[in-house]
């Protein structure tokens, strides 16, 4: 189990913002992750925790500094856990012409499985097992849930959908729910892992809810906005209503006129999704 | 009256974030500002306003994507004005080592009167006369109030204490309230008002206060994190608090064990500044 460095501590609504270090193995990077320890952290009981997957060209601390989502935390005693977007360090690859949506920042949350990706770009495994099980030694958690915005909305629906038990609920901001099938996913998933888009349904909601079926029945909120550019083309949300409500599975797609895609669209209903969360931490 | 170009309009808590360029007169450069309009705006009667002056290197979107204000001025009713900190541009004079608290993005809301900064450095006679007539002829405006943080709180303070009719309160996080003390202030005034000391008293909220006494009757709040590392060298918030109790002027002001100087120390506390204004704005 590797260390945690602590890089810096702010007090923020009575709580505090930390950010960390630690040598990552399954990446074979260091990597930085922020964490909300909200006001009841100091009394030792062990909190509900709710993973936060932030999306293409994000760090840790866009969450941190715009989602407001620290104050609601706070009132419902639940530590927030922030991730990076993918490897990082001079050793890791990038895309060749510096794309934002390809390489650093642009993990997609899958272990690639080509050159020259292969050797950090894990995030799969990171996000799955080596985060949570540092994180489990280092702070006091209980349950987990996971949410996450366009492709950590999509890292969050593939996390909870393969591991059902890990994760009490699970919920979105604009998805990219159907990668497979739209531009981001599919210049992604053909560098990690190859032109074999069989390799590819492990990471698609939607292939992986058509498997699951009516077996899945964690708790779902995702909201969209109607003003979103990338809404139609890069498969945002609605494919995954489509197969939940084909195939009766329980979950709650709100669509937003006017919203886009932005952290101002996430802070407008933060706080609907931890309320949500919360209600199935307990 | 120069003409707004709208840049921006982005949905969020049922209003709307915008961002607006303009040909300013005053500082002879374009200058690019923000707007949050509640839902309320589009009922079509005036709505109280909260100027908010932001800390050196900011722009107009520090405040915008960190502070969370607009849940809070959603729900009052309060349309959020968000200048820049300096004049920008091209042909406007910079600190020639690139520092932070001189030139770009450290304007401290003066009217400069030395060269190179007389030609555009006026954000006095920007935020006291030329903004809120724009933003009249703009928006419908009711009464105003103003805040700021930091160098922001200083230029929030000396507009209220030299232009009492114009706002009905004001506030301030972490303000500077006596810059011809400290390093920060003597710095930028003797840049950009000369070595001649008595010039700078004007832009010196302690000392406008010490002239204008207990006739100063406007609600104030102030806001101080304890652990902001700036407390004591650049002397914020307690010499204000000092001559405001040696004057018996009316004024709260708050100190907070652990907070900092960040945006999440303003995150923290601005539901409060926001509540305050609504009170004296109705």
């Amino acid at each position: 189990m590797s260390q945690l460095t602590e890089l810096s501590a702010v007090k923020c609504f009575g709580g505090w913002q930390k950010r960390f270090s630690h040598a990552s193995q399954t990446l074979g990077c260091d990597m930085q992750f922020s964490v909300y320890l909200p006001p009841q952290a100091k009394q030792g009981q062990a909190l509900p925790v709710l993973y936060w997957l932030s999306g293409l060209t994000c760090s840790d601390e866009n969450f941190s500094s715009k989602a407001g989502a620290q104050r609601v935390a706070a009132e419902l005693g639940i530590i927030l856990i922030i991730p990076d977007t993918s490897p990082r360090g001079e050793g890791v690859a990038d895309a060749p012409d510096g794309a934002y949506d390809l390489g650093l920042g642009a993990g997609f949350y899958v272990n690639a499985t080509q050159a020259p990706w292969a050797e950090h770009y894990r995030m799969y495994d990171y996000i799955a097992d080596e985060l949570p099980k540092l994180c489990d030694a280092n702070f006091k958690l209980a349950r987990a849930a996971i949410a996450g915005h366009s492709m950590g909305g999509h890292g969050a629906l593939i996390m909870a959908l393969r591991n059902p038990e890990r994760y009490s609920s699970v919920s979105a901001f604009a998805p990219i729910v159907n990668p497979t099938e739209c531009p981001w996913g599919q210049k992604a998933l053909s560098a990690y892992l190859g032109d074999d888009s069989s390799q590819w349904q492990q990471y698609d909601a939607c292939a992986l809810l058509s498997e699951a079926g009516t077996n899945w029945t964690m708790p779902m909120l995702v909201d969209q906005g109607l003003a979103d550019n990338f809404l139609d083309s890069q498969k945002l949300s609605r494919p995954l209503q489509a197969l939940c409500e084909q195939r009766n599975v329980p979950a709650e797609f709100r669509y937003h006129a006017d919203y886009d895609h932005s952290y101002y669209f996430i802070a407008s209903f933060i706080e609907d999704h931890l309320r949500f969360h919360a209600q199935h931490l307990r």
